[in-house]
């Protein structure tokens, strides 16, 4: 466990110029973000000024006190107890702070509200916390997360590395009637012995019709020759998300499928060649486009090329998630995917090459060179 | 995908009694209840009348439109227009809604909120559809789910078999040395080679005082001799829920650990001794509290030793999760885990053993019966 003060006063700092009182961590992103740990109900305060306060189960203290000496750690034995120390705590600490932050008397309090907070949390906080206004910490975590520390992209390039391992594996299993649960599960297999923690989504291995599928889970029949083949490999590292998708096809592809796979090749050299600082989605987007209405696939492209990846698998920009995502800027140092939506023809099948890239000043890094190479012996 | 007709009807009748005018269903859990199948982003609208209606992605439209022959299926090129569909339906289904369900002018509207249901998804759908209130899904989706079908104990019971599969790995790998790493990762793979579609939750694998977490992801050192141990594997088979929990010991116990062990295998024997149609979760820890202080280790309780599951790993009651849940009493029929909470003394270590019972008429029936065999030869 090594707490992250230099982050804490970042964060402190931000919260003050908006005026909340305070941060509530729920969620294990933000946890290992700030506490360079995770445990399995992350949870703690960060007050507008102080040292951080982890809220901890009885059994968890003595190991949570020797790591964090100077922080404060709250000690319950329940659910109920831990959410009366809660709203204690913030009560406290509404009395101590500028009374022109509040609205109406209300101050603000923010919560990531991302994938993993469940909504039921945020409306039992809203319930029990009635003196307060939930806000989400986005405008005040996401500038600083958005851009990764050198350590952070050598973790990404590490889960990208494994997601690698993976579809090696995956790759020399084809062959006609092979299971996706097999594949699934020797590309498990192979990513969790070079040390992944798990994936953070589940593995998607989809044959024929079903790689037009967005992300389309485990197909259930066997592979037969001719078909195409995605697979998508989503494997942590400390927390650190990877994404890596590749598509193939067992014995030599037929006219469409090839002008499938062309086709996304080029989608990805053109979004490579215009990702820079200054950029949005919307813009990459408008790339992609220019390639798909060349080959004749304009309306089958679905909008939203790459997306954030760090501590969450989907980050800012995720334009696919939330719409005026696609008008956020890149920055240097940012870490972004090229090849998020599959280019699909209705009935047929879809194909798309997904890898991680960091935004350099002039063009994008990948984190790792994992080859596209398609065409499978059958 | 075999549609749930039936359980839908039973849905639409629920809702009309309460008034809503539909639930849209965003989590895979209710995708699958309802539609017989899983997507990656499952979407769905169930109105209060007529055919439930799937909202799919363009290249999804085939496949889906050719499975649900007499329903609906909405289909759009993007998030933007999803989200336009959806809300232009629900302004249809007020329309033609009894006036009298609306409060205020606005007509309810319910969603899950549970774990799968971000927190920014319910305020982007409150912020897009500003007249309509939305409500919690449970008052209707609830008392149908808890008593689970034959087939569906079924499912869990081959999920409750695999996680003992994963179980006898885990336990052969116990030698000084080893990781929970690669206990991990055998143990997945048992799993996944047996039908396994992945776990609900990370596997937990704790050495030695890190037992004393509540479900402590993976100890980084390697296992001692003396060292308890704690397994914990959740895998999932058709998206139904296995929770099998074990503690071990590598060589002899020693005092506290043999007296902790025997005194959850007392909890876990009065409290399945106690399981039965209107009795509470707050009713089963006292007769847990009783076996705790008879070995004075009252202080040391943490209430919740059971919770529901089943195409979610919690469900209610959930009372480590919902407070109130406490007070819900059981059914027969529905399926409901004994072992949920640590008993941990703090600095030292902690224990538990967990497997799923369906509640019967008189006494529970444990869904797979795996041994209880903490001892490991060193």
């Amino acid at each position: 466990m090594k707490v992250r003060r230099d982050r804490i006063a970042r964060i402190q700092a931000a919260m003050r110029e908006q005026g909340w009182i305070a941060i509530v961590i729920v969620t294990h992103d933000d946890y290992r973000y700030l506490f360079g740990a995770d445990r399995a109900q992350p949870r703690a305060i960060i007050p507008f000024q102080g040292p951080a306060e982890l809220v901890a189960f009885t059994g968890e203290e003595p190991e949570l006190r020797a790591a964090l000496a100077d922080g404060e750690v709250r000690v319950f034995g329940s659910v109920g107890g831990q959410i009366h120390d809660v709203v204690g705590r913030l009560r406290e600490l509404a009395a101590t702070a500028p009374v022109e932050w509040a609205a109406d008397g209300r101050f603000k309090v923010g919560l990531q509200m991302w994938f993993h907070t469940p909504a039921f949390l945020i409306d039992l906080f809203r319930q029990v916390n009635p003196g307060v206004e939930v806000v989400s910490s986005d405008p005040v975590m996401d500038p600083l997360r958005m851009i990764k520390e050198p350590a952070e992209v050598a973790l990404l390039t590490e889960a990208q590395r494994i997601a690698g391992l993976g579809m090696d594996r995956a790759r020399e299993l084809l062959r006609a009637g092979v299971t996706a649960q097999e594949i699934a599960t020797e590309a498990m297999y192979a990513m969790m012995r070079a040390g992944a923690e798990g994936t953070s989504t589940p593995i998607y291995v989809n044959f024929g019709v079903e790689t037009c599928m967005l992300h389309g889970r485990l197909s259930p029949a066997p592979l037969e020759r001719r078909q195409l083949v995605l697979v998508d490999l989503t494997p942590t590292v400390e927390g650190y998300c990877a994404n890596l998708a590749r598509s193939f096809v067992l014995g030599e592809p037929d006219a469409r499928q090839a002008e499938l796979i062309a086709t996304y090749r080029e989608i990805v050299a053109a979004v490579r060649s215009g990702m820079r600082p200054g950029v949005t989605t919307a813009q990459l987007d408008e790339r992609a486009h220019a390639v798909c209405e060349a080959h004749g696939f304009g309306k089958y492209q679905v909008y939203g090329i790459g997306h954030g990846i760090g501590l969450r698998f989907e980050e800012p920009p995720a334009s696919t998630i939330i719409p005026p995502h696609k008008n956020l800027q890149l920055a240097e140092g940012m870490t972004v995917t090229i090849g998020h939506t599959v280019l699909a023809i209705p009935g047929f099948g879809g194909v798309r090459f997904e890898d991680v890239y960091r935004v350099g000043a002039s063009r994008p890094d990948i984190l790792f060179d994992y080859p596209i190479d398609p065409v499978v012996a059958a």
